[in-house]
């Protein structure tokens, strides 16, 4: 198989999910600044969940800059995340409307988590079909921050019952872990260029 | 005709196919779980949905991975794939507002008919301009998953006036069918990919 | 500027509006089968749309094989022909919920002259830069077809006044005219290809 | 990191922004010309706004033909560019709807705002990490289409109060400014085709 067609229909589906969430934000009726504010929530909701999925994309293009092979295991756990991360719209729209309130959050955060599982399945799936010493196995090392992103949403979960808002605040704190750049994998990456030129 | 530019193109116009249908799943009114249930069956319609069109992209980027020509009636049997494959959306969509309902099952199953039957023609009209020892004739061979696909959806139909559930079990019995690894293309797959190393 | 990127972004944009235009079929209420008549329409204004920009997409891929550059006319001109396809999904919604009906299918008609003019335009665009000689300009030759196009809208359109069936009529003669293989085209594409080998 | 990929998610990206403003214009009720009167002001608003996306794709196209590496905050604000282009629909849909009203103005300007900045800011972050005699900085050179771009953004938002249609004119006047060739940019461009060949 091919891992560049894989990462091609991945780059496009992406691509469809980061934007139709956009139609969630109607034009109000009425043409005064009052109708905005209902949307504020909406597009607060739409940025956050913009800003996970530019993750993913950027996590995945990264991880496929060094992946030499791929195998089914590779194209369904794959394809699980693309499914995992076609929910967030329906997600963040439901959790715009209803900031704050329980079921919204619960399921967002359940999406999320679904992302996040799906793609450390692959990472494991990509991982099996590589030697250990491969550049990719190096890169990902002990993939921390993939552990600790399963590990915060797990968390996240429980703690919605106490404030939904606990639930978001951890979920902001993920996107912000992955946003603080990952030394190792830009290394490995900065080592291939100059293999390459 | 360049091979490449059409498995682009239809590899966006799967990409856009298997996305929007997310758009049916609408946020709930009010913001409890109950609102949630009516989107079970829109959901696991979605599912089987996307993974039916994850089986035509996967087969079709296998296909094509082989195909060293294309010509007029490839194009068109292809386009004629995309256009089949853009009713599902619809047919799921009034599927999973109507779970178990007839006539919605009958379009349903009508549809992936059609997406089965023009693939089909579009493999015989690419072996159609590939000598029968090529690559791509050998991978194929006689192609008896397709056959089965289209006997089992054949035999759906009637079966779905005795129950509609009957007729779905077969389709994602069809599916179960194209999850299970295909060793023979794999292998072919394989060996050229030995070859360019 | 590079041919390449145009080419890819045109994909992208052709391969949404064909696909969008599936979003009109709404699922009918109810789960019978009397609800899909008004549906019938709407589905062959989407069949006949959809032909008609498979086959824009097609003669672009066909010319777009044998440009060697392009500017600013070119890039502009295309964007008017991304920009007059996308107004193909709204007409045909119009015309497929109002089968028959006099204003409807003047919109439908005048958009695919808009479609016509712009592909026309960008025609003479790129010949403009490219010698008389080249593969493009000798694969043009006189264009009979473009012109054709263009004179059969212009004469649906004042015919439409005596019957908008008659329109119609001649919207899918044009598509039959480019349905038929056009033997020069694949001749110079053909010649091509045997000189990359 | 690779450039390849950013520039064909980009790519992806924009031609969904571009292709859904369309979905707004929805077909009228009844089969009358009347119908399409309040469609006018929403038709000019798409047109606009498509012109103005296609602007940014352009010079995003020939930004990154000269683009040599590109790293995380290259790749995040090229996001913010994606994330600022994806309003643009929806303040086009209000606008449409409320033509020469002051808030959807406001509104429509401030997206816009958005844009101009977060592609200047991309601008900044690419040339951090190219030389000063790389065919990347020679051909932004001082940027004046830019900062003019910002300026009169700038200018215009509090020109709205006076009346919208100023602030409409302005944009409408940065189109134009963008519209005119840029003979640096082609000159740098053609200078390095030349090299190619």
């Amino acid at each position: 198989m091919s891992p560049k067609r894989l990462e091609a229909f991945s780059d496009a589906v992406i691509a469809i999910i980061i934007t139709i969430m956009v139609l969630e934000l109607r034009p109000p009726d009425g043409s005064g600044f009052d109708g905005l504010r209902p949307l504020v929530p909406k597009l607060l909701a739409y940025l956050l969940s913009f800003v996970l999925i530019a993750i993913y994309w950027n996590n995945h293009h990264h991880l496929f800059k060094l992946v030499e092979r791929i195998d089914g295991a590779v194209m369904w756990s794959n394809m699980a995340l693309l499914f995992s991360l076609s929910l967030v719209p329906f997600a963040a729209a439901w959790f715009g409307e209803n900031p704050g309130t329980f079921a919204p959050v619960v399921v967002y955060i359940t999406v999320q988590l679904l992302c996040a599982i799906s793609y450390f399945v692959m990472t494991r799936a990509v991982l099996r079909i590589h030697s250990s010493d491969s550049q990719l196995a190096v890169a990902l090392g002990r993939d921390t921050k993939g552990k600790l992103s399963l590990a915060m949403y797990l968390v996240a979960l429980p703690l919605s019952f106490v404030s939904p808002w606990i639930g978001i605040a951890i979920v902001i704190a993920v996107a912000v872990v992955w946003l603080i750049p990952d030394r190792r994998v830009v290394r490995a990456l900065t080592a291939e260029q100059s293999d390459a030129a």
